[in-house]
């Protein structure tokens, strides 16, 4: 079964972009990364609406990528923070290839503006794709794909809605 | 400087989605990394209007990740078809970083429905950030993160429009 004769309804990446598939969600997701994690800091350093802010969390927070916790902040009005959970936190690397890509082809001349290194050594972090066995990073040429378990041709149910 | 004193108007996660930051642009470089090429392919697998995916792929283009090529189809007219330039190639973790969520967290019971191999021993692959030293693979907690060349206060400027 070619990859086109596939029903796209149940694809992973389809499923994850469901939820992360828009611009103010992977930079709230970047600012979670970076610990910023107060409502009105977040919503102050995109410069998005309280809005679109709130529905955002909500459906991080719905897919169990943020959870909330109060905080006592300056005033009397119970505030929120976000934190990312387990699930969060392992979209580390979509989070930094999307940055990995932007330094490597849009970044100013003098190079990116924020660096993510090892804790330990202060040593850059890369993001790959490589093979489970090996290790060795691999570019698309050197993979192969394949049907996995839940796949079903598009044509039994229908392409999904999508 | 603190990520949150930082402007993020230069910011790479953000200069990258603003390219390829919306859902559709992401499906069409799953259709891409999976050798659908033909817009006639595309629009069909993703149940996309032809518009919506024509501007889409003229984006992509622009942004030097598709490059397109006339090719003889069945009829007269000259049909196109997109193929990833070196730049998209290099969003190949960023897409399998999708999937291997996606697979760890929202597949059907039974499995993912795609599976990446290595070519040459058919393992499948994985997606990671490593350290470039010692390239163990990194938790965003083993992570520590600072500002880069082009990091600006946000009040230099104001925060750019995003």
């Amino acid at each position: 079964m070619d990859w086109l004769e596939v029903d796209t309804s149940n694809c992973s990446v389809q499923r994850t972009l469901d939820i992360v598939g828009d611009r103010w969600s992977l930079l709230i997701l970047r600012e979670a990364f970076n610990g910023v994690r107060r409502f009105d800091d977040i919503a102050q350093h995109l410069r998005i609406s309280q809005s679109v802010l709130a529905r955002r969390l909500r459906g991080l927070v719905d897919a169990s990528i943020l959870e909330r916790s109060a905080y006592r902040g300056a005033g009397t009005r119970t505030r929120y923070e976000y934190r990312l959970t387990e699930r969060g936190m392992a979209l580390f690397p979509v989070i930094t290839g999307l940055m990995q890509w932007g330094d490597r082809y849009l970044a100013d001349e003098q190079g990116g503006s924020w660096n993510v290194h090892h804790r330990e050594c202060g040593r850059p972090v890369e993001v790959v794709v490589r093979c489970t066995a090996d290790l060795e990073p691999l570019d698309p040429l050197h993979t192969r794909t394949s049907p996995g378990p839940s796949a079903r041709p598009v044509n039994a149910h229908g392409n999904g809605a999508i």
